[in-house]
């Protein structure tokens, strides 16, 4: 019964007319019982006698549902349970972030639509090139920066930006994990209203949507809980925390059994995370780190080496950068785990696009350019095609590099201990966890825990000090988890990567699916003979095809977003058992994408593992999932044992 | 006992000195028992006692020792089981493929070693271009392409060329599929001997390999069975089919209890198939007959459009063309089941190369070409750059392009139908078999397997005639595996896709995993800590550790070459498992390069699959093979019973 319009008068119809409130009460708990949600009653009370005039799903804002659930556990109406899961945790998104103003966004014209990527409202000038978004940011500009697609070149760019847009791209394309990391509104692979290609030129600096031409400085404002991209500024408010959210959360903590770790590669991040509430950083990336300006040039020399002992003077070189940002995140984790996952990009990644190179090169020797830079251009090039791969994601990245290299190893590992060490001489209780990624096989593991333990025993002698630690892997190819049993052996925790087990298991490139996904979820509107529109009466207007039910979408969720229960799960259990059997106490986490997602939560939940990782910004949503996850299994074991 | 020397003084010793004999036959069969192989005896016998001057594990030809187990059979020595197992599988190449003449490769320089991907030996003058290869293959000149990598663009100078030698790429990358499939001897991803990269500059069309300049025309020598590559034209001797091979694989067939057939996309290969045994066609791939000329035009024309109506036009035009195809090879397939496989790769492989244009267009624009012709590449790049994929490998292909253009499917399926139902008209049995690619779901397969039955439906009425069809899917994608069950109420048969099934099962693409599998299957050479090449005491040079113990390799077998026994034979057990509980009389095949391997064919037989396919010139191979799994699982019973 709660959500009626105006809660107020709920308890003073319980003082004057008792019957009455009795009545609408038992009235109110069948139908949210058959609706599963709460409900908005309009009555009224004439002569005695209780009218209903109408009812439907209550609609409130998150703000008011948390205050009513709330409300409602300290009169006594509903338990702590029930209150948890009256809070949709999606709406805990609308605390968290910046909205547009209540109905503001029907003055203004919607241009584009795509994936609500990470949520929020921004507002502000599109701009096409990241250097530019950071000088127009510099001078206090709202920043809107839109891309075809971004790639780890463009982070300073989308730091300096309000929100990001993105033409390509899916749910977890590089422009949708970054932005969620850092809480940035995003909206990725819009297209025009007319589902026309949103066309980026990124070289005349404008944005292409049907027809209609925006030069850079335009405003536009973006939606990235509904993927809605509008012309002009729409006013938006800013979230306000209440101190009935801060009991709802410590509800959600007292229920919950998973821990909730973040995913922070940043010390900022982690500092917001642990306000956020998180238990420990789930997955540290180290590969962020080389992309910082006297960085990249020393990575990319590394990377140019033409043998080992060359890349070992630049990989020195490196080292101090290494240790300093891992004693930072150790530092403010202080007491913490801290899960730093070892390079995992492949490494072309860190040397200008091939492409560019060609373009630059051929341009260069048609107009007479000098030579020397030609020549330093096609050496890069040379290196660049050496690199080059067909499928970067299935190629020399992730633990494949540390035993190619184990030089990059030694040098992450040395740089992680020698931090901890320090840290423990001034005082703190740094807590790290190595992970190694893309493991594969009992072999690679072994491998690099040599490598790592070895390391361990170096930089201990040298520091006299000595620091708990633990090696673990990511599990996030599918033999991993066939052969889990066999990389427990050498693995004292596992983190589940589901977004690259996902896109392994189901085939599928986060980068490039978005294309058929997007098909794959609007198919039961379609002929399946000829792909048209079907009419409402399910008959296609073009082959005259008639259906007796509604095709079914070939997908009906996106793997990305949440965790493919048939599938990418099946492995995870099969992962869970095995990797178990080997070593009982083993710790399982998921760092993926969807350790943030409640639905995903909650199969992580009924997997047994120990803890999820998401963004900072996910960390409460994650919390009152994790709530929801032990309430319902409850619920479900109640009507089980009925 | 066999493989004495000279077989002959046998029988005489028989006769002459039974007992001797005896103690002979004695300690043979134990050596042979001990090694697992034939030995080679010397013996001599002086004054009555028999002396043993040596024994070594018997070296024969292949021709030799096919020739002597049948003798053996037929003097009742041994089984014919026995003589089967005495056949390495692998030895059926040198009966099928020209080898060097013995020993004459040691008069010649050995400058690069790679990877042995399809048997037997060819000597030829390098080139470096299709065209070029075409070209003076025309001029009878034998030739050796010498590419980077090759693409489906090379395939004309594929098949002018009497070998192909690549600097990339392994066992399953383009150049090592195609080139078995035309039992072309091939080495991929080689390297100098002194392991350093092998310079293919296909511009200055020379080979630059340990600073070795090889100009166009130059003469080499490769081995595809050990990878070696010479400098100069080594003698090589053809292969004698002799009647003993006939009788012997008269024999297997007799024992196995899996089918052979054939991965054949080209009538002549259908045809070449059915003489080496095949008994149908497991893979006809659709793909490349798309790329000849006169077609590939209409093809790019059909991507290029906007619409579907367009592309429904160009499809048309098509229609005749793959209606021929099919036509021509049910024909020679006559009575037996054609597994034709809808179209598969992304639709980019059929356009210009990306870098290609860039390079083309900025040249065109720098040297004030043809405004026009610079617009309409431009276009092409547009579109190009429209469906670039980051790793095409796990995008729009397979099954997904069906679903998001039906037309595809619909226009091949219509061929194959209308090609069948004239095959019938005119007297023959066709039986086609329509495989659907990369099914990751039940949704998927449904649909495609409405769209399927349709077009029959219509084909049927239109031409007034049925053939009998089935219509299933490859197992190439994990989901696919875990899946099954759900998959087979939609097929009719199983074809496990190893090839990619391995890419994703590994998360290895097989074009670019050449790389680090190189490494991966020699670590045990090799310092862990440091990556330096170990002395003989296992003591690194440079870090000074000392091993007890030979590192493992991480890699024992390539997976690409045999099934991985841990990882994707689990999923593929769980396929046939899970398939069969929905299907009892599911057909299961394979149809992946493993199809074609010994040991994988003996991971086939366990697993109960009902064939194998593969390319043409393997059949015989996998006909011994079959056979050898089936007396190898008895002999494994035996000693179980025991």
């Amino acid at each position: 019964m709660a959500g009626v319009r105006d809660p107020l008068p709920i308890t003073e119809l319980q003082k004057t007319l008792p019957n009455a409130y009795a009545k609408l009460s038992k009235i109110a708990e069948k139908l949210e019982k058959h609706y599963k949600d709460m409900q908005d009653i309009e009555f009224t009370i004439e002569k005695g006698n209780l009218y209903l005039l109408q009812t439907r799903v209550g609609k409130r804002t998150a703000k008011a549902a948390v205050k009513m659930a709330v409300d409602m556990v300290n009169e006594k109406l509903i338990t702590k349970e029930e209150a948890i899961m009256r809070i949709d945790p999606s709406e805990i998104n609308q605390l968290l972030h910046p909205v547009f103003k209540r109905g503001a966004e029907k003055n203004f014209k919607l241009i584009a639509r795509g994936l609500g990527a990470s949520p929020g409202a921004a507002v502000g000038k599109i701009v096409f090139d990241p250097a530019r978004a950071v000088e127009l940011s510099l001078k206090n500009e709202k920043i809107i920066l839109v891309r075809k697609e971004t790639s780890p070149d463009d982070i300073h760019g989308m730091e300096a930006a309000t929100g990001i847009l993105t033409a390509k791209g899916g749910a977890t394309s590089h422009a949708a994990v970054v932005a969620r990391h850092r809480g940035k509104p995003c909206v990725v692979g819009a297209k025009s209203v007319s589902n026309k290609e949103m066309v980026i030129d990124e070289i005349r600096k404008r944005l292409v949507v049907d027809g209609n031409v925006l030069e850079e400085g335009t405003f536009i404002s973006i939606n990235g809980e509904t993927g809605e991209v509008y012309l002009g500024e729409i006013p938006t408010e800013s979230p306000a925390i209440t101190n009935e959210f801060g009991t709802f959360m410590k509800w959600c903590d007292s229920i919950r059994r998973l821990g909730v770790r973040t995913n922070a590669d940043t010390p900022e991040d982690a500092e917001k995370a642990r306000k956020f509430g998180a238990e420990g950083i789930g997955l540290c990336r180290t590969e962020h780190m080389f992309f910082q300006e006297g960085r990249i040039e020393i990575m990319q020399k590394m990377i140019m080496a033409s043998n080992t002992s060359e890349r070992e003077k630049y990989l020195a070189q490196l080292l101090p950068f290494q240790k300093e940002d891992f004693y930072e995140i150790l530092r403010i984790m202080d007491g913490l785990p801290v899960t730093i996952r070892l390079l995992d990009p492949p490494l072309h990644e860190f040397l200008p696009k091939r492409e560019e190179l060609i373009r630059e090169i051929t341009e260069l020797k048609h107009t007479g350019g000098d030579s020397k830079i030609v020549k330093e251009k096609e050496e890069i090039l040379n290196r660049v095609e050496e690199l080059y791969e067909f499928n970067p994601m299935l190629g020399l990245r992730g633990c494949r590099l540390g035993i190619v290299y184990p030089e990059i190893t030694r040098m992450q590992v040395r740089a992680i201990f020698e931090a901890a060490c320090q840290l423990y001489i001034d005082g703190a209780n740094p807590v790290p966890e190595i992970m190694v990624p893309l493991i594969g096989s009992e072999e690679e593991m072994k491998h690099q825990r040599f490598l790592i333990e070895e390391v361990a025993k170096e930089v201990f002698r040298e520091k006299k000090c000595k620091v708990k630690f633990k090696i673990g892997t990511m599990i996030e190819i599918p033999r991993a988890a066939l052969a889990a049993d066999k990389i427990a052996k050498y693995a004292e925790f596992f983190s589940f990567g589901t977004n690259d087990l996902t896109q392994m298991t189901y085939g599928y490139s986060r980068d490039d699916a978005g294309k058929f996904i997007q098909v794959y979820m609007t198919t039961s509107t379609k002929c399946r003979y000829c792909g048209t529109e079907l009419t409402k009466e399910l008959k296609c207007p073009h082959c005259g095809r008639e259906y007796e039910e509604k095709p079914e979408n070939i997908l009906k969720i996106d793997p990305f977003q949440t965790i493919d229960s048939n599938g990418v799960a099946e492995l995870m259990r099969i992962a869970v058992e095995k990797g178990r059997s080997t070593r009982k106490d083993l710790k399982i986490g998921i760092c993926g994408e969807h350790g943030g997602d409640p639905e995903s939560i909650e199969i992580c939940e009924k997997l047994g593992l120990d803890y999820v990782s998401c963004s900072p910004f996910r960390v409460p949503i994650a919390r009152v999932s994790a709530a929801r996850a032990v309430v319902k299994k409850k619920l479900k074991k109640v009507e089980f044992d009925k």
